[in-house]
Formats: structure tokens, C-alpha cells, sequence
């Protein structure tokens, strides 16, 4: 097979990331049909697996038949009406997404501009507007490794306004992050499979809550994203399961076993062998003379961005990792395309010996 | 691992089909990072073998990052401006979703209903509308096995109506039934994964001509589904490839090593094989006593439906089949969801062992 080259590259960009072994055994298994009872067994255990890494009982809590971003086109298609007001924090690029998904169905965008690098400001996104129908965040932003407290956002808007739902873009953190979506207060979240999940692209694991759903928009602009329909097949109705489209069978395995797998390994000890991978590179880059990008005490251990040295090639920095060690790691988002590297240690990555042999590369090219 | 049940099923039904053994061995390789330069080397070469399988010389030829429904939307979410007339032909539960997806973009849907079993009367559907913007057709109707003869409507809507766009939904029928997309006069059409391109579920090749990208709709509601966008990743532009969405890397490069493998078989010999099975358990089910659906001459050798005998319970027996025998087949659609079964030899299982095999154990449980 000339198809997919089988060159084995170490994924230390901002995702993908390497699945987990057991992710890629659920992937390869021989498929069932999106109809058979064993594989509805399969759905119902992944989407409460789903609720656990969450931290949700929301009922709509599905993984969605694309790639993270069709997630955030889902939550906005099913709640936003044509002039409704969103306040939407930027704080990098997907927070700049988010104002134009939200856009093309009518949002009247009210758009809460940060520096990147730094995290979202609670009391300014709560000052934006008195009473907006949104409001949206980005928990764990991919294009600058910054954390955002989504703890506090939710608290603040469900204390001052308590009709607004809140969304939030959680692609990085979720199973990276501490993560407790019904405690926090946060009614629409979504994130990807090839981050922190451990599990190749493909899949918008998603929550909706009750609040939500009792305020979604009843005739969604796009059928494939309709919750309604998407309901009746994951959660079934009073006529039983109903057809929608034929399920990704095979990614929907892998997410499952992946989700096991951190099931079993225990999603408290995920979390911190992310924190652990991450400080032990953050403190070797520092070690090394370079400067981290995102602001003190909001970086993600799972996603660090750094500032390339002057005077330093970026691409041909990055090149060399890709050509001589098989490593992977990201060049900077939007302005910072050749000022800032985005190196990820997520999921099956998220662990010291990455962390160590990312380090030795960088530090051996760098001459540092 | 307990995730997917290690159940192995003989997929007898309109969808998921089995996989080809390069697809399964291409969807567990090392992924590869989206905007590695060998993944883009598999990227392109993948849309280069969707363009050979098409019969089309469309640039905007791809693989869409979402399951087979995901291609009718993004075919509307392209072309419909609000109150644009789509004559929309409907001869089963496809041609019913179209009516009802267009109808989401703002479509004045002229629907020409025709009895269920038989194949698209291409007079009636160019009398319905003297100049509609969109006229919309299934090729393959899964819901009932019959095959529609998209030359002769693409001839008569090129010859009669050369303003309007001809869409074709060609799920079932791509790598599975002779396709000429450009010949027929074909502009936009889209398929699955998981029928005759032997690959799981997850992908929707596409293909849009350049008349149809002259008249699209600059800002689509649907990000995710952009064209515009989307065109910027998978073919460039000036500007260099733009990162749009992390494109699903295993799943492409399952559908790029089926696809290799379907070049390597020989494209007739493919289509000369579905054919040769789909004889064999359709003369078989009919020496067996029973009787087809589809209309003779119209009946797709890929997808047989066929009507449940007198006094048989449908479900008992498709249950017979898949416990005793781990084969699925799939029930009937809509109205004819118990009193007919749909008997899919798709891909990999486009061969004469299969349609014995479906024969020996349905004629078996049967007593026939």
C-alpha cells in the first residue's frame, strides 16, 4: 500500500495528536452497522462516558460526525436567531471563529477583543451587554496555550444573568483539563477526538443541557446538525430510534475504547500526567534561555506556546524536528505565524518521555 | 478491550458494507499532522483517484469530513439562495431528504413525487418548472434499489434548461455503478464511504463542477460546509494552503488506500463485479420464489430489495440472520419498513461468495 506513507511522526503540534494504542485497535476493529443492537450498546456506553470526562448528566451529550469545528457550528446553529445578541470573548483565534460561525446565523456579534496570550476577562465579557441571548469562551485556546477560569465565567453569568446561555469552546481541555461543565454553570460545550482524548480526528464529542434544549431553535438552518433529529437516533423517543445518518461506526469504537482506556487508567490521574509533562517542558524551555508566550499562571500545560529566539528560522526549526526526529510541533496562529511555536503533549503524548525528547531535539538544533 | 465488541458481521445491508482490507490497514496507520507535507501528498492524491472514480475533471473534487448526509448539505448549502426554485425528484426516502434539506436553505422545492420502485421519469421532471435554479436527483436509491438514469437527464437539462445546476446524489452508486459525472452533464454530486468504496463510514467524496462554483453562494450559513473555505485548504490559493478545519487523517487515508486498491483492480472490473453479484442473488431470490421491488431494468446490483413473502416476520428474520449467522441486512424504508429487506453486496462484498452466502442462509431460515 503506497496510500498513507507509513512514516511514524511523534504529533507534538496542537493536534493531532498520537491516538492511544487502544484508540487505534477500536478504530481498525471490523465494523457493525449503525443499527445493530451491539453497536447501540457501543453509543449509549461512549455518550455516558462522554457525560463522566464532561462532568454533566446533561441527557444531549453526543460525540457529532465531524471534526471539532462542526461542533461549534452546532452550537450556534441550534441556538442563535436571526438578531440575537452574542457576546463572544476573543482571545485568539477560535474566539475570531466563533464571532463568525455565530454570524452566519444571524447573531448580532458583540465581540469582547483581548490580547492574545492572555485569558478571558470575567468582568468585561459581563459588562458587554446587559442581556444578550450568549455568551461564549474559549475554555483552553488551541492557537495561544492559554486557560481561561470557565469556573468563573459560568458563576458570573448564572448570578447576573441567569436567562443567558452560556457556550464554551472546550477542544483542548476536555479530558486535559479538569472539566465539571454542570458545576461551572455552562450549557453548550464541544470539543475534538485528536487533542487530549487520544483518539485521531474525526469526532465533535458534544453536551447540550437542559436549559438549552428547552430554548434551541426548533427548525435549525442545517438538517445535518439538527438536535432534534440528532436526538432521535442517539437517545431514541417515544417511536423508537429513528435513522438520521449512518453513524461513524468505526471512530465512534475508538473514541469508546479511548474513553475506557482513560476510564481505567482514572480521569483525575489523566489530568495530571498532563500537568506533570507540561511543567517538566515548560521549566526545560525556560531552562533553555526561551521565553513562554501565554501569560504566567494561565498556561496550559498541555499545549505550550513559546517565543521563537530572534533571529531564529521558524519553519526551518520546525522542518528539522519534522525531517531528522520524526517530530511534529506547530508554528504560531494568526500574527504569531513565524514569532511563536505550539508544541502539544496531549493524550497518549501527554507524557515526561515526550516531554524530555522534545526537549533534547529543540535544545540540540537550537545549539542550547 | 471492552469498547467495540470484537463481533465480527457480515454487512448485508444498504450501509456500512465491510471494509477492504487496505481500507482497514490505511485507517490504523500512524496518523500523519494535517498539514504535513506527506499528508498533503496523500490529500491530493486522494481527490486526483475521487476525480478518475467520478469521471470528472472538477478541481473542486474532495473528500467532505463528514458521513454521506453531509454531501446533500453541503451541495444545498452552495448553491440555494433564498426563494431559488430546486425541482427535486423523489422515488424514495433520499429524494424526500433532499426536499426537506433544501427546504432549510431558503429553496422554493418543487417536488415531482414518483410511485416508490421506480426510477426518475426524466420528462416529467423537466416539465415541472420552466426555469428552476436547481434540479435535484438520486442516481442510487438506497432506500429502494433502483438505479435512474442520470445521462438522460443531465442531456435534457443541458439541452432544455442550460442555466440550471443538475445536483445527483450518487451515495450508493460511486465506485459501485459506471459514473461520468462530467459526460452526463453533471454538476455537483456526492457519495459515502461506507457503500461501494469499501471504507468505513465518515467521509463524503464531492464533486462541484465550475459552473457551479461561478454561481455559488459567497458566504454559505454554514461555516463548516464553506466551500470558499474549504477549497483554501484542500487546493490552495495564492495566498499557500489555509487552514481550515484539522481534516480527519485516518479516514482519508482509509479512502485513499481503497481507492488505490480499486485503481490497481481496474475501475471496470469493479463495476463488472458488482454487477456479476448482484445477478447472481437477485436471479437466486427470484428462483427462490420471491419477488423483487425495484422496477426490472432499473434494479441496482449493489442494493437488492426485495418483498417479504406472505405471512413472514421481516425482523424475526433479519434477526435469524444476524445472531444465527452474524449477517445484517437492513429492513425497508419508510412505508415499506417491514414488507420488503434491502440486501446490500457492496466494496468488499461485491463478490459471488457473498451472494451465495445471503441465499444459502435466507433460503435456510426461509425453508425455501
Amino acid at each position: 500500500m503506497s496510500g498513507m506513507p507509513l512514516t511514524e511522526r511523534t504529533l507534538l503540534g496542537p493536534g493531532p495528536s498520537n491516538p492511544y494504542p487502544e484508540a487505534t485497535a477500536g478504530l481498525a476493529a471490523p465494523p457493525l452497522g449503525h443499527l445493530d443492537p451491539e453497536f447501540i450498546n457501543v453509543l449509549e456506553g461512549t455518550c455516558a462516558r462522554l457525560r463522566t470526562v464532561w462532568g454533566t448528566s446533561n441527557p444531549v451529550t453526543l460525540p457529532l460526525s465531524g471534526t471539532g469545528s462542526i461542533g461549534m457550528e452546532t452550537a450556534f446553529a441550534n441556538t442563535v436567531r436571526p438578531g440575537d445578541v452574542a457576546v463572544i470573548a476573543v482571545n485568539g483565534l477560535f474566539g475570531t471563529r466563533m464571532c463568525e460561525v455565530a454570524s452566519r446565523y444571524g447573531a448580532e456579534v458583540v465581540r469582547v477583543d483581548h490580547t492574545w496570550g492572555q485569558p478571558v476577562d470575567v468582568e468585561r465579557v459581563l459588562a458587554a451587554h446587559p442581556s444578550p441571548a450568549i455568551i461564549a469562551a474559549v475554555h483552553a485556546e488551541t492557537s495561544t496555550g492559554v486557560a481561561s477560569d470557565m469556573a468563573a465565567l459560568g458563576q458570573a453569568v448564572r448570578e447576573r444573568l441567569p436567562e443567558t446561555l452560556l457556550v464554551a469552546d472546550c477542544v483542548t481541555s476536555l479530558a486535559g483539563s479538569q472539566m465539571a461543565v454542570d458545576d461551572w454553570g455552562v450549557d453548550i460545550a464541544y470539543a475534538g477526538t485528536q487533542k487530549c482524548l487520544g483518539v485521531t480526528p474525526g469526532l465533535a464529542p458534544f453536551t447540550f443541557s437542559e436549559r438549552a434544549w428547552a430554548r434551541r431553535v426548533e427548525v435549525p438552518p442545517v438538517w445535518y446538525l439538527d438536535l432534534g433529529l440528532l436526538g432521535a437516533y442517539v437517545r431514541g423517543g417515544p417511536g423508537g430510534r429513528t435513522y438520521h445518518h449512518t453513524a461513524p461506526v468505526s471512530m465512534i469504537a475508538s473514541l469508546d475504547a479511548a474513553l475506557e482506556r482513560i476510564e481505567h487508567e482514572g480521569l483525575q490521574e489523566v489530568t495530571e500526567r498532563h500537568r506533570a509533562a507540561g511543567e517538566l517542558l515548560q521549566n526545560g524551555l525556560q531552562e533553555m534561555g526561551l521565553e513562554l508566550f501565554a501569560a504566567e499562571g494561565y498556561r496550559l500545560p498541555q499545549l505550550t506556546s513559546v517565543r521563537v529566539p530572534e533571529g531564529v528560522d521558524s519553519a526551518k526549526v520546525r522542518e528539522q524536528l519534522l525531517v531528522e526526529y520524526g517530530i511534529e510541533i506547530g508554528a504560531g496562529a494568526g500574527e504569531y505565524a513565524s514569532s511563536v511555536w505550539r508544541i502539544g503533549l496531549m493524550g497518549h503524548n501527554a507524557r515526561l518521555d515526550r516531554a524530555e525528547l522534545l526537549l533534547g531535539a529543540l535544545g540540540r538544533i537550537l545549539g542550547r
